[in-house]
């Protein structure tokens, strides 16, 4: 409709326009268009317009979309926002403002159908016929007793199709999926997942139905989490949803430095093992031309391991009982592609660089070469194993310590593996060598 | 319910027990079971169970997962089973299984509801009473012209609000948005994230409606094809939806050895090039004790880089159209971050290592530290911003020419610019050092 082709213009113009064109919009377009757009979009127009405009667009907004701009807000605004908000919704909307980010608590909406196990299908859709529009979703509704306390579910699918008469009793379920006002929302989407529900119910500690999450919202979270992961695998620290080209430089730096530091430092003391073996390397210093082949290997192996074990924990494929069959496949399958590697390597080096790397014999002198060739392949054959093993058991202990998993991808793999595929090379090599 | 519960006992049985359960079951908790569990152990069970067996459950199970059974058996049992089946049935499951892989046709179903313009609000809740247990969805109809063509749209909701003699065509919505039947699924998941939809309505080139999609099974389109993404940013080439533990060695072994063999090729040049500056290489070996940091940090740069690009052009946040904004944001980034690093090098190689790496002056011998610190770090800041631009680019030129630019991730980007970190540093040393 017009407010969705609006929202595709507004995304493409810059602030000052967005803001032009915006406030020209009627108002209960303006509303509508306002639902759309990112949060950020959402936070300069609030900034571009005046109090009088915010608190007509916060008044017409959906429950949850409501609470969504009010925690992107700075306080003293949201004050006087509330301040203009009848008692009874104010109250509620600072109940929901005080839940945990990323918990159910802050997905959830108060607007939905609640029903009593006493009515009819009859009564029961004469209900939804008044209040339905102001519900977030129709489609799934609740039983209360009169305790609020959540008594069972029943799908408008069911009322339809039953008779005017049947009791809701009848009809609802009562062993229906639910979760708690501080689960993660994670979990959540898990749920979601697994069982395809259009909606879910959010209760308290008391079992007191406090709001539902829908799935439109779960899509969006399904995202950011994912963005997270994927984020996070790659040594980028990024709390925020910003979008890459909205994103300041130093903004940038901030999320990228912190890693790049750390592992910088680890290769210090890769630097050291490499410095005390500076009698081998410069007595044969064509072993030096297949180090970045080594380390390039094992961290690239590594990173597979990693990257699938990373994914099957994420979508709790494998939990840390599995370790033990972990361990053994990798072993196997680190096996095979490192005996693969290695053959293919050996020939390589035995017939086109007898003399070591480059083209032709270099100053390590013929001879060396079939004992080069030995200490590079048997290295490889070891990195490779080593580095699948610490790919994949390093994100489940990571996982099973409370650490985000996802953090043990490519640039920590690859640092640590760079270690041991120096170590491995230069001790082969001071053995077989020299 | 219970089907919920057998289906996680089953889930941690191994093949033979879980068939051996599952033959227990009643017959309809047996289908409702059935379709919970994952393809794989769908699978497993046709296999394990007779001929009859497998005929009631497809026969019971809703069309759309029916389809995704049929698509996963040889074409044998495929045959055998369709024998069985009404002519009228058999026809249309030929149809749909025709559809490519990873279309909106393969994600689709029939069943649906389907209303006329001239019916009341009445009809068209006593035509969904009847129909709408059939139906996979009841809470948004289709209404379609006398030639199948899809004429408009309304929601459940929209039906129950309003009263019994409203037409239809009052209420329907007629700027629906709709997915072809040979569009991909990334596409249709695209629609259901921006939207919210529950369902969206799949047409083909005369704009019949031949089925719809639901937003559960949209769901599983997004996890799989995250996966992909984050299997293929690691160099793990995998087009089926198996389980890491699943899968057997040899499989596993195919899905990682090719990118880790075509990217250790790529280090012939590398060794290569080193092969070439060996001179220089052998006149200060302490050279080489910084070469694993160089090229450390330049893979980790490259990464993060890729990474955060792959992501947005997977989320659309950023097109071929922005790669001038992209460079530039990325030469500015990696300048900052390059001083930094660069900066806080020089203090610890002229300060803890003014003789080269190690442990106090070593072969480099005292003289050459300000040289070689300056080297290191010049190159630092050359690979650092070298990395970055290579990293970001990358995915953007292959979006463009038809590559897919989660193949431009990790393991591609660090073994270029492992080759640009050696020329760089190699070039600097040559001529600073020397
Ligand atoms: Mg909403
Ligand atoms: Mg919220
Ligand atoms: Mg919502
Ligand atoms: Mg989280
Ligand atoms: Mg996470
Ligand atoms: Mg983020
Ligand atoms: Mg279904
Ligand atoms: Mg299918
Ligand atoms: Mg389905
Ligand atoms: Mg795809
Ligand atoms: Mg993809
Ligand atoms: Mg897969
Ligand atoms: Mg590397």
């Amino acid at each position: 409709d017009i407010a969705e082709i609006l929202e595709e213009v507004l995304e493409k113009l810059d602030v000052e326009s967005t803001i032009i064109v915006f406030r020209m919009l009627p108002k209960d377009v303006a509303v509508e268009v306002f639902s759309y757009l990112p949060s950020e979009d959402q936070v300069e127009i609030i900034h571009g317009i005046t109090d009088r405009e915010i608190s007509y667009i916060i008044k017409e907004l959906d429950f949850d979309d409501k609470i969504d701009v009010l925690e992107e807000l700075p306080a003293n605004l949201v004050d006087k926002i509330l301040e203009k908000t009848p008692k009874e919704e104010r109250k509620l909307i600072n109940t929901f403002l005080n839940y945990p980010e990323n918990s159910a608590g802050s997905l959830m909406t108060p607007d939905y159908i609640s029903l009593q196990d006493n009515m009819t299908v009859g009564e029961a859709l004469a209900y939804i016929k008044k209040e339905g529009m102001d519900s977030e979703t129709v489609y799934t509704c609740y039983v209360k007793e009169k305790g609020r306390k959540l008594e069972g579910i029943v799908s408008l699918r069911s009322l339809v199709i039953n008779d005017e008469d049947v009791k809701i009793s009848e009809l609802m379920g009562t062993d229906y999926v639910y979760v708690n006002v501080y689960d993660d929302q994670e979990e959540v989407s898990e749920a979601f997942k697994k069982y395809g529900f259009l909606a879910i119910p959010v209760v308290d500690k008391e079992h007191r139905l406090v709001g539902i999450i829908t799935v439109d919202d779960i899509l969006d979270v399904i995202e950011e989490e994912t963005t997270e992961d994927i984020e996070r695998m790659a040594g980028v620290m990024d709390d925020s949803d910003t979008e890459y080209l909205d994103m300041s430089v130093l903004r940038h730096v901030r999320n990228r430095l912190p890693w790049l530091f750390i592992l910088m430092c680890s290769y210090i003391i890769t630097g050291g093992i490499i410095g005390s073996f500076e009698a081998t390397l410069s007595q044969v210093i064509c072993l030096v031309a297949y180090m970045p082949m080594l380390m390039g290997t094992g961290g690239n192996s590594g990173s597979q391991s990693a990257t699938l074990i990373i994914r099957s924990l994420a979508l709790d494929d494998i939990d840390f009982s599995d370790i033990g069959r972990v361990i053994w496949k990798e072993f196997r399958v680190s096996l095979i592609i490192g005996i693969v590697l290695s053959t293919l390597n050996f020939i390589r080096i035995c017939w086109l660089e007898p003399g070591g790397a480059g083209t032709g014999p270099g100053p390590g002198g013929w001879g060396y070469g079939p004992m080069i060739a030995t200490t590079v392949c048997g290295s490889m054959l070891l990195i490779v194993i080593a580095a699948k093993i610490i790919g994949s058991v390093l994100p489940m202990v990571a996982k099973r310590i409370g650490i985000d998993p996802a953090l043990m991808a490519t640039p920590m793999i690859s640092s640590l593996t760079d270690m041991v595929s120096v170590v491995t090379y230069m001790l082969l090599a001071t053995a077989l060598v020299l």
